[in-house]
């Protein structure tokens, strides 16, 4: 019933014997050794700093699927010994860790990755040990190569041989043994050739003591029979892996009482049904419908939030519930749960998900205002108290008290509400204003759907002080709206993005960006015309792998505000059915397309951990790339099976202002783009089809916004076209 | 036996009945009120990034006698209610909390400051709760101002002061009960006048509902009042408080065998008792002596550590151990434990504490070599492994095994020795290489120590890896080397103090900074003249409270190194008896004693917490300034006993040229000063004696390296002048 609590048990060394799991790479994935209980004062390697890791370990990490998880942490021990450090990782429901051998960074920074292909869950541990071995030799061949006499050297090397032979099995146990054998009786040093080769094949030709000793395949039977009797053990930590859309979306909000077909008459789940083809046209896969279920009479507002409804007022769908239910209920000018299982399999056969919205508040005339009343705040007077935020008030809605008495049963109803829109196949919800709600709530609802179905994405419509913004993401929502809705200025966005991708912000709070929605119109598509739109959808799609629009207001340019000064739009469809011709002929939907179709076609879109700003003196042009592969190592680990076969690096320029002509020489950071300053390179304007070759760093570029405002470029090496996607 | 390890309850809500510690201050320090256990699901604050925080409250920070301890911490709820915050802290011993209410900084955080008024392991938390009537009171204002109709919302103020009534006594229940009842009676809202006013004496004006809402009198009631059931509370965590030298100390290291008054006669420790005077008109409160044990006579270094020792040599005093004893024992030529008595009380009465070294190795004539065989590491030929750092080779020293078996015996027998020296009255230790040595056994050790006699200083000599240099320290070494000794640019000084004053590791680390040990002679002293030193000195002394020098090498500016590219000296101290010549007229001790007295007389130049760095185009001039009391909200709290009556800010400038006069334009950051930019404000140089006086942030300064290299200002507003220490 209550939030889950990272435990203390989570601190406790485990030291029992792992069972293994089976991994593909021999090399790298290996039987985690077993940890034996060694006493406190022989443990000599420190383990601080691990990443990920949110508040302490508190909250897991999140990663998704098909996204390695980067594990650093700073390793050390006194003097001057060799370490070998390792990452234990445990998939949900595996019976034993898999161990991935970390390289050091430099300064005592260490790092591995490990793949992620399993939903939920995941425990990883940082493991570290002295390796003797290794201290052995790098001390042995120093004073070998500075004349000193080594033979108690190689007699203390013989003995560390044997001891790992006594560790290891079958022919590593041979091999080993015949290394200490050779080591021990070496009568010339480290120049002695070894006379029977236990690692070399017959034929081969004789080597040194001093090449064995650096050979990889002794390196390999070493680390098969490491001794992590002594091994210093980090806290064990978790990260939770999303699906790949918890990654990589486009969503696409309607209302669905608009969806009409035909001007003026209610819309309907079917009508939002015959409109999936241009939604997947567009390229969204996300369609997210504002509140379905009834909506209130009492106090209802009317246009434009104004005043009190008429008679053909359909109220604001937030407004939820009436006679004819509440949270689990669909509008009945809707339609039915049959429409809606039929718009999910529509949607699905087109690769979208439906999402709905979870907005836990009541109007008036909810069933739980009549069954619960103690789940609302009475007055003295004893009348409800409805929503307000003094001076403004909003008579059409009961907020729920998340202080009640009774909150347990509060919290099961409303577990039950989520739950049954799941069992109906839904998978993706946007929860509205989760920050007005109980955060412990959140963190054990989220913990309880995830724990039996890790694929629901939550997103967290919260638009609020930073700290609780991030907060929301620490106790599990999957998605954050941001505050990209009003960061306009160059310094603006490359700062908020430092903070999104460069900090351990991004460990645990998934940006989605949203250039408008239906409660934010913001000045810069008021007045900045065409080029504002397509500016503002560029930046979105390609600054965050998450991102959506609320159209067909976005795409149809819907620009004029309630009234000047204001965010709201005009005639808003939060409380009117809005007739939208979407075949206008200005309408973006094919440029939007087209973007949404880069999208897809470049990984290195899908996601944001390598986005990099470029230099250009002019402010009013942002240019900035991201990468896929550029840096194997840093990034992608074992087992990534979709990653694609050649390196994807996408670099965008974007001009700011919608008025003027903008131009400026880029400054290009090639290294972040995994190219050679040396050579020439491809530039292929994905949004035009324009393709130029540039060399070097400074490199001019010019754009319009009466044109198309921005460049989406790929950049490659021309002798990789043939590997291009 | 084993090092204390935070444990898990550390992490448990205290949920019992808290007693009561006698402090000043009713208005700010209270009783604590009983935390009661409430379902975590009606816990609505989160509490998040308390400082100061060690590795997640593994380890505690630092603080000192008389630094009052900063609290910060994020702290927010869901929703708009408004929140109270405080600090609970308990000094070591006590039965009781003490609570300290935590002022907004704006965008979530929080802080108090708790004073420091004994030794030893303090226990801190922070606790958050809802404040109920602060949210009404804000809403019920902004309504009322709008004009709406607030007779409901004062009934609802009205429930919630009766409620506070019911948890309060004596007075204040019958005064906030009088509150209550003239909330829910007043006729003409906030504005209807108070009747009986139950804060007021007799005669005062009459005051409306609005205005006492607002009274100070019934926000002190409310505090004291304020429910505690549902409240957040963060991590239990620790800070240590060490005496005030700890965080203020100027050493002079000197080796007693040089001490002698007559030239190449080996000193004694009445040699070193002879000499105070000198060093406490130099303004030392350290003097810290090389290890006073006898000198193991195999493999004994020669001069300047080079080949076998002649007859005369007399070793180097790290080479520990001989026929006379070991750790515990005084080398014979030095004198007896009455002399060293008679030295630890001559020095007391001057204001200086004497240090001894901790150097953990042996000679291979050390007692403990005979006795216990197996605390040192045996090589196959059965000899024992003398120090080695390949290629180099130290034949006069054993390391310390600290992996052996017998590891449990071998550390009490190392704290016996260091409870030896305790119980002969030292209370200053500088620790040799502590990074080549088991962490686990440090940890235990200063941990064991600090238990009883929490006064005790232990200095870390390790000159390493950022991250091993910063861990000694979490475990517990008091004050650390640092790397100032090679920081010669301005941009490094500036990077590097940025690093040890801004970031978390001044919650742990406190620098000690040297411009010079009998180790090092850093390349600028050899090549700088005068002029190097004078800077140096200024730099180390004012840059870091805790600094020392190693003379009279240092006084007498010897310069010449061994060989050039070398950082060790001609006729190294550490394997020769020195005749210095302390009378030379050249020597800096004049200098180096205004220096100390200057520090002694600013209390800004007690701590590091406010250090500032002031932009000057020219890179040879590097100007910074610290200040005490400031900014008395951020810096000082309660109780602090020895707070100075005025502000004191002092500004440095130092020529970093030894060569050529340089000059430029200061621009000061004013406001860091606490100057007022409309006025002049009066510069003395406590170095010259110079006044000058400026206005506004520009200002021109000139330093000539064949004079002082750097002035010392004391800044202030003339009309505080009378104030000035």
């Amino acid at each position: 019933m209550v939030a889950a609590r990272a435990d203390c048990s989570r601190r406790k060394k485990n030291e029992e014997a792992d069972a293994v799991t089976n991994d593909t790479d021999p090399a790298t994935v290996e039987r985690a050794p077993r940890l034996t209980k060694a006493a406190v004062g022989l443990v000599r390697p420190v383990i601080e700093g691990v990443r990920p890791q949110v508040d302490c370990g508190r909250y897991p990490a999140k990663a998704s699927i098909g996204e390695p998880v980067i594990v650093e942490a700073d390793i050390f021990c006194d003097g001057h010994d060799a370490l070998s450090c390792e990452v234990r990782h445990r998939p949900p429901g595996a019976r034993g860790w898999t161990s991935v051998a970390m390289a050091p960074l430099g300064n005592d920074r260490w790092r591995a990755t490990f793949p992620t292909k399993d939903l939920g869950r995941h425990r990883f541990q940082v493991v570290a040990v002295i390796d003797r071995f290794a201290s052995w030799r790098r001390d042995t061949l120093v004073k070998a190569n500075d004349g000193q006499d080594v033979a108690v050297d190689l007699a203390l090397g013989a003995q560390l041989l044997t001891g790992a032979a006594v560790r290891a099995k079958g022919v590593g146990r041979r091999a080993l043994t015949a290394y200490a054998e050779a080591l021990a009786v070496a009568p010339r040093g480290l120049e002695t050739t070894v006379a029977h080769d236990p690692l070399l094949s017959e034929g081969a030709p004789l080597r040194t003591v001093a090449d064995l000793l650096q050979a990889p395949e002794l390196e390999h039977l070493l680390w098969r029979t490491r001794d992590l009797g002594a091994a210093a053990v980090g806290p064990e930590l978790a990260v939770f892996v999303d699906p790949e859309r918890a990654r990589f979306s486009a969503w696409y909000e309607l209302f669905p009482r608009s969806a009409g077909m035909r001007g003026g008459r209610h819309g309907t789940l079917a009508d939002v049904e015959a409109r999936l083809d241009e939604v997947a046209a567009m390229g969204f896969d996300v369609v997210y419908l504002p509140p379905i279920h009834p909506i209130g009479t009492t106090n209802r507002k009317g246009a434009d939030g104004g005043g009190a409804a008429r008679r053909a007022d359909p109220g604001s769908p937030w407004a939820i519930g009436a006679r004819e239910g509440g949270h689990t209920a669909i509008h009945p000018e809707l339609g039915t749960e049959k429409d809606l299982a039929s718009l999910l399999r529509a949607a699905r056969r087109r690769g979208i998900e439906v999402a709905l919205d979870v907005a836990f508040q009541c109007s008036p005339d909810h069933p739980w205002v009549r069954e619960h009343p103690s789940w609302f705040r009475h007055l003295p007077d004893g009348s409800i108290r409805y929503a307000e935020n003094p001076p403004k008030r909003y008579e059409d809605i009961y907020p729920i008290d998340f202080e009640t008495p009774q909150w347990r049963e509060l919290w099961d109803e409303l577990a039950a509400v989520v739950g049954y829109w799941i069992d109906q196949g839904i998978t993706v919800f946007r929860v509205d204003n989760p920050h007005t709600k109980s955060l412990a709530f959140w963190e054990w609802l989220l913990a309880e759907v995830k724990a039996k179905r890790p694929e629901v994405i939550f997103l967290a419509e919260a638009f609020t002080r930073p700290r609780l913004m991030y907060r929301l993401a620490k106790i599990g929502f999957t998605q954050s709206y941001t505050y990209f809705t009003w960061r306009e200025a160059k310094w603006e966005l490359e700062q908020y993005m430092d903070e999104l991708t460069t900090t351990e912000v991004a460990d645990y709070f998934r940006p989605n960006f949203w250039p408008n929605t239906p409660d934010i119109l913001p000045a810069h598509l008021q007045h900045g015309g065409r080029a504002a739109f397509l500016s503002r959808l560029v930046l979105a799609a390609t600054l965050s792998s998450n991102y959506g629009i609320y159209g067909p207001a976005f795409e149809l340019q819907e620009h004029v505000a309630r009234q000047e000064g204001s965010e709201e739009y005009a005639h808003s469809e939060k409380y009117a059915i809005r007739n939208w011709d979407r075949e206008r002929p200005d309408s973006l939907a094919g440029f939007i397309g087209r973007v949404n179709r880069i999208r897809h076609e470049n990984p290195a879109l899908h996601h944001n951990r390598t986005l990099r700003f470029h230099h250009c003196a002019n402010d009013a042009l942002l240019c900035y790339s991201k990468t896929w592969l550029v840096d194997p190592g840093s990034y992608l680990g074992e087992g990534v099976t979709h990653a694609p076969s050649d390196p994807n690096a996408v670099l965008v320029v974007v001009n700011l202002d919608p008025t003027y002509e903008q131009s400026g020489i880029l400054e290009l950071d090639l290294a972040a783009l995994g190219l050679d300053p040396g050579r020439p390179f491809d530039v292929h304007d994905l949004l035009t089809d324009a393709h130029y070759q540039w060399q070097g760093p400074s490199n001019f570029v010019r754009l319009d916004p009466s044109g198309v405002p921005a460049h989406i470029f790929r950049v490659h090496h021309p002798e990789k076209a043939g590997a291009k996607r």
